[in-house]
């Protein structure tokens, strides 16, 4: 054991030791005069589990007024567009006060509000819920911080519908990002990874002559690749990605160009998408951009 | 177009704007009595790539004083062993200073020394670097920034070996990691996520009795998955990864559970290992052994 593990074990006497799951340093709380004092490990990993495990609830109990959030994400607007159409709730407003937040092809509300009880810092938001659900509802995915994939992951879980992915320029990046979510594999079949042209020839079973003809970035790919993927995996829904992330464009198509697809029971969907961004955003919004497309599949089914 | 975005539009008179490849909003440059005056955009993406692109060139114009960086990357070693290992170059040095960084599995040291120009300041760090080799050398896989992930896709172009992978519990995170690295697309084939067992023997091609005798996370399942894939995408490196991330164990098997493997025309290797952490940790830790585990046969290959 070296000196620096040593002294991350000192602890200062009548302190308080709060476990830390996810590293080697504890944290320690002190409560004096009505006062606490909370020290937590720098990586913010093991700082935000050890928080939500151990002090917010610790914090609540001391704080006399009840602060309640309630978030809102969205997608397919951008944060300039959400802000402006809730800009007379944004400014002069001190109960709730709002806020946006912008992540790749997501829009995160969060409004937050405080009252002497949870009933009635539940009643300072009604007017604003109300009002958000009129003018953004339709961008609307979920009521909660998850992202979209996690959105997607938690959705394909409560609903059992079981998924695969063929993946070209995500590379694996759909399957992974959904396995993050604990207890997916009741629905995750699996994928086929199909980076290169005779991957999705021989292995997923794309025609030669596709691929000869359209090429791999083509819509036609794209489409062969959904319906092969949810065949092979004899899953519910199956999605393909396929485009030019870049550095360099290729058979004559531009970087951004990406086809996205998606095969289920009612048939097959394929998109064609123009994105703009670094390699890394490129594949980022191929893979939101499926899960729209799982969005926008859910939506149909449900209203018809 | 919204007032948003409108407002950055908005450039002082006589300002210089800076080109935003990645978002919307531009950067603004403004010098006035011998000062510079640099706007940038607030998304570290966005700001990042700008500060590399328009503003690092022309700071170190203006600096009369030439400051030299220099990366050791290592893995296998905790960040305060590689501290402790260093200690008397840490303390009471100021030219070259010496600082260590820790992400998952690897430690990244940063020796920074400041000169009247290049030789002076490269000068300064000849001592360190004989000692960093001497004292840290077995550990270290590259001397820049570069991530493990990335070290292994550069290298896997440099020497023109194709790779695939077989994954289960990193679900497509070896493959999609591998895909962000440029030009990747000379040596990645594609890989076949096997998340649920039936796509471990229906696609994959491990044997059913494997499967029944041994289960799904055991050293001759990772075995045959490392093998099946070399030979279904006929590469050069065949990786596997099975385990149990979490939060429940399974078959009796604990938690952290993992199996990776790499096949080569050397043959096949597999190491059990043991993780600690969050599910993302253990999922993120198996992607990096497999990696640790290709540095290792380049090593071994390399002094044969």
């Amino acid at each position: 054991m070296t000196e620096n593990n040593l002294s991350q074990a000192m602890i200062p006497e009548g302190a308080e030791i709060l476990e830390n799951p996810n590293g080697t340093a504890p944290g320690i709380l002190m409560e004096e005069c009505g006062r606490m004092m909370v020290l937590l490990p720098g990586p913010p990993r093991e700082m935000k589990a050890m928080f939500e495990e151990s002090v917010r609830e610790r914090i609540e109990k001391k704080s006399r007024a009840c602060v309640l959030s309630r978030y809102y994400h969205l997608t397919g607007i951008g944060e300039s567009a959400a802000e402006e159409a809730l800009m007379d709730l944004v400014e002069g407003q001190t109960n709730p006060t709002l806020a946006t937040y912008c992540k790749p092809d997501q829009v995160l509300i969060r409004v937050t509000s405080s009252g002497r009880n949870r009933e009635e810092a539940e009643k300072f938001q009604e007017n604003y819920d109300i009002i958000i659900r009129q003018r953004l509802g339709e961008y609307l995915f979920t009521e909660s911080k998850d992202t979209l994939p996690e959105w997607a992951g938690k959705t394909l879980i409560e609903e059992g519908l079981t998924f695969a992915s063929a993946e070209s320029l995500t590379a694996g990046m759909i399957t992974s990002t959904l396995a993050e979510v604990p207890g997916i594999s009741s629905v995750l079949r699996g994928g086929i990874v199909c980076y290169e042209n005779p991957v999705k020839e021989k292995v997923l079973g794309v025609s030669g002559e596709t691929l000869r003809r359209y090429g791999a970035v083509s819509e036609e790919c794209c489409r062969e690749m959904a319906v092969r993927i949810r065949a092979i995996m004899g899953c519910d829904i199956g999605v393909a990605t396929t485009g030019l992330a870049g550095p360099a464009g290729d058979e004559g198509k531009p970087v951004g160009l990406v086809y996205t697809g998606i095969c289920t029971k009612d048939g097959v969907r394929v998109e064609e998408n123009h994105f703009r961004g670094t390699r890394e955003d490129i594949r980022v919004r191929s893979m939101n951009k499926v899960f729209k497309m799982f969005r926008d599949y859910l939506k149909e089914r449900k209203t018809v």
